[in-house]
């Protein structure tokens, strides 16, 4: 967290231009880390901070709140929030919890259950709220990574040329388990970036809303969406799609911010952030016009093997403005 | 293994020049992955080969078993070599145990555990022995290591500066714990290389000498020695020290080798492997000249965290061949 501007701003802003909400009140820092979070809660005149975070970080986060003179207000607890038992509801709770492409990580389960669990009916998340973000792009990448991929293969079809001659195996039964593995490991991953704008090539879509009050863990196990994306540039490539997402501190309904921050990770030249964006390539690129339209079908969920990572299935149709349909496709990727 | 071929070259010359091992014998493969040495094993004319594999290689060893025709011969078992169960004792053990610096991993210990409950008392281990050696060097790695190490502090000094004055929120209490964690990191962590002979400066000294046939995973737990070696370069930097390991074939006192095959995994101009050297990096180096003598004092053992890594002392004394003491120093090293 400590070393991303953008980042650190957009909490530090939301915390200190919306003192009122923190002012003598109780707060709840899920996953606290080095404690920065509970600290400048603290700052803003929280009267008592819960600070819980599972790992050993919590000895750092202790030896900080100490040296800035915060031990009677913020309290850091070792555990999982899962299973700390807290002496009372608090007013609000704040927690960096976002991965890559907002869900990867799925730690935003364990701030629900913080919610469920002590939150007042009153009280107000930060952020607030959590949006979901696709768009088509142009970019470079794809080529490297069939190449990459056509390397590989190169290189394995020489090991088991080789293998058969010098050492009397044959090993071409594994070439198709092989191949698949590379598919994935080179075509399929998708990638980290931090984009320039100008690599979005069409009108960005909201593929998923969040109300950080309300939302269930349910409702984020799979993200499903049929949106609609415009071509904006003149002739260009298609070769795939970036994700990102923003959230915002807007407090709650009745408890409004008096002034709402938006933390965003959309590609931008000068405010990249450590979650850049997620990109999934498409091969081979396609080619497309301004005002030709995108039907993106987009659901995510996660992992059988592995909660916290994703896989994702985009499939996309690409129209002209008079509506004739030009190219379809349907891909899988993986969020490792 | 398959893609090492200095290790592919010694395992298949070790079976192939020794057929008579195999020959109508019963063999254990501890460890199989792709099933390689199981297969070489039945090529060279084992009845029936038990090839042993924990993960889900288990699928591809089988796919690789019946492609080459040897489903009668060579028997699959997914499972940790502790539990299984064979239906009778074998004459041979055969298993590619070795991690870097032949110890990392302590995947030994299973082949150990295989011996003790399913070689016969006339079977033969491939391979047979194994040593690990120590070796001064020099190398450019250090400096840019140091340099590493001091850009990181660098950027820290500059981000708890910017924290305090931003962000109001300081940091300077953590200084400490992130410089050790940096020089853990940057110049205690043995660094993998293939070293050019060249970089050797003087002679090569044995810290271990096993016996597989004999050893106890008492006996591997920790390694202890404390030997010597002349500087053999006319006068140079003595940058810190390297570690590799050799395995021989040499099959048992009672039935020995044919041909006694190496494994050797000493810098090398042409003959490279995947292990290469482990590198222990002294800062800062130290001038030494041909002549002068070390005198070594190695400890190495397991970490108490994961004991598939190993924690290093390493004491050494210059002296003058007049026997004169130009230095001493004792650095703790970490294979991670």
């Amino acid at each position: 967290m400590l070393s991303d501007r953008v980042r650190m701003d957009a909490y530090y802003n939301s915390i200190f231009r919306n003192k009122s909400h923190f002012l003598d009140k109780v707060v709840l820092d899920v996953g606290t880390g080095s404690g920065i979070l509970a600290i400048w809660s603290a700052q803003a005149g929280a009267k008592k901070v819960y600070a819980v975070e599972a790992t050993k970080m919590t000895d750092h986060a202790r030896e900080l709140v100490r040296a800035n003179n915060l031990e009677g207000i913020v309290e850091v607890i070792e555990g999982s929030i899962e299973d700390v038992i807290l002496p009372e509801k608090v007013d609000v709770i704040i927690s960096e919890w976002m991965g890559y492409f907002l869900l990867r990580e799925s730690m935003f389960d364990s701030v629900i259950c913080a919610r469920d669990r002590w939150l007042k009916p009153t009280g107000v998340m930060y952020p607030s709220h959590a949006r979901m973000w696709l768009a088509p792009i142009r970019s470079g990448l794809g080529d490297h990574k069939m190449s990459d991929y056509e390397g590989s293969m190169d290189d394995w079809q020489y090991f088991v040329k080789n293998t058969k001659n010098h050492y009397g195996v044959d090993m071409s039964i594994l070439t198709k388990p092989f191949s698949e593995e590379q598919k994935k490991y080179y075509l399929q991953t998708s990638l980290w970036n931090n984009l320039h704008p100008n690599q979005v090539i069409g009108t960005p879509a909201v593929v998923k809303e969040i109300d950080c009050l309300t939302v269930t863990v349910e409702e984020i196990l799979v993200v499903t969406a049929n949106v609609s994306s415009s071509i904006i540039k003149e002739e260009t490539r298609l070769c795939g799609f970036s994700g990102w997402f923003d959230v915002h501190f807007r407090g709650s309904k009745e408890n409004p911010a008096e002034e709402e921050i938006e933390l965003t990770t959309e590609p931008s030249e000068e405010n990249g952030t450590h979650w850049g964006q997620q990109v999934f390539l498409i091969h081979p690129p396609t080619h497309v016009c301004s005002g030709d339209d995108l039907n993106i079908n987009f659901a995510m969920s996660r992992s059988k093997e592995n909660h916290r990572l994703m896989e994702v299935d985009l499939g996309c149709e690409v129209k002209q403005s008079s509506g004739k349909l030009l190219q379809s496709f349907k891909h899988k990727f993986f969020i490792e």
